[in-house]
């Protein structure tokens, strides 16, 4: 019980082309980069215009965001998220994105699910998680004519 | 940045004992014991009676369950659950608990959400996660003359 | 983006009898029931007799033990892991496991590595992880004319 | 057991010039963001200097990294990191940091440990991990008058 593993050796590198952002509207754009969906991990990057807002959700795991342009914020706190940012979402936290400029873009590593919330805060309209956004993401880029993007699904 | 975390040093132990079971109805019974709401962590211990079911439920990240004694199955699979049975549960994944046997007791782990379906299979009827579990449990305990129990909330 | 997940459907079940237990001396034994090696995971059943001592060791991640009979506490704590106690070492954690009475049996789900010290409490002598005792499991169930154990390797 | 959970609502902003970077030679600087030390978890943001190499190192659990500008690589790999780079590193992976161009900037989500080896692959020299790395951190802030940052630890 005391060996020393060798471990797999399996860095996997996805470069900043080597997946293409699909359209989801208003000049918004959606990257699916990693999936493991048996951990309810999803990896999305994302460029959003300014004016867009994504429905209030709960998430059911904890939430990680990496902004490198533009600027973000919930609706619900002061702070605005721009280049350089970090910020952190714990598991049951409830918020409603809203781009301030346009060209936004931010990698959000997301475990679990985006309970989706009516304007009560409480039911729950929809469920957004990873293996409903890699399908969305396949879709998109198929019918966009990127072909079928070469997601890391681990 | 090469030097050795001496960390720290505080394994919790949780006795048989330290926590009560409360009733959920029906003789079937439950126990929190350790939430990380930032994490969407909840680890309960229940027993359930002969005849018990749990609404079909997706889970929004990964379980595993330690049962004990007794039996129970998933509607969906064919395997029982008996003492020394270890069930993985990977995020996605959809059932109906069904209990087999007098006084089945199982361990589960959690991460994230489950979210009860209706009989259609896809709507959200209502969601169970750790937080509420750990707010019904108190409530429980206090109200069946346990006081307060010390879940440990990390 | 607001799909609902079908989402995979496998809970995978390992029954009491599916995994050998083999011998790692002194009547001591191991079964190794599941093993992430991505995500540094793993989950082991041990049955310690009276006496047993593991070398002291620190957990690069967190760590949840059930057991489920016997006796065995760590040398560095006054509490006495029994049937039903459920034990929570958090990253970082430090100690040596000592077995009390026969037969006693223990479920771990480990995250990440255990950093075997020396005497001095700070030297790293070796490290025991997932695939290493993965190896040394297969190894030794081979020898011992289990063939080669269905771990759970996802 | 199927109420909804209001959760915790403390998703936490760290902005771009919220925490310093601090000299950790060379023109090489570190920023330490968030530590759970239960959960094994460590975020940094790095600037490396082109030469800048990293020992040889083996992770116990999976790591994240998101490139902003520069490149880096690891000697094991032919692929450069590049601003909007994602690499995903599974526990268990081996290797050695390389950086080529001046400025390069990168965010590490790490989980569980770095073991440093010798030259020979194996030989474990020093452990890196997130509460050492804090500490460090923190003394270094100190020592070049930034005074105590506000690291998130959570």
């Amino acid at each position: 019980m005391t060996t020393i593993s060798e471990g797999p050796d399996l860095s996997i590198h996805i470069g900043a082309d080597d997946l293409p952002f699909v359209e989801i509207g208003g000049g918004n754009k959606l990257k699916v980069i990693c999936v493991k969906p048996q951990e309810g991990l999803w990896i999305v990057e994302n460029v959003f215009q300014a004016g867009f807002q994504a429905p209030i959700h709960r998430h059911t795991g904890p939430v990680y965001a990496y902004t490198t342009s533009g600027a973000w914020k919930y609706a619900e706190y002061d702070y605005v998220n721009r280049a350089g940012s970090f910020l952190y979402e714990p598991a049951g936290s409830v918020h409603t994105l809203t781009c301030l400029e346009p060209d936004t873009r931010v990698w959000f590593q997301m475990y679990g699910a985006n309970l989706n919330l009516a304007a009560d805060g409480t039911t729950i309209e929809s469920v957004t998680d990873g293996p409903g956004t890699l399908r969305a993401y396949y879709a998109l880029a198929e019918a966009q004519g990127f072909g079928r993007p070469n997601v890391l699904v681990a």
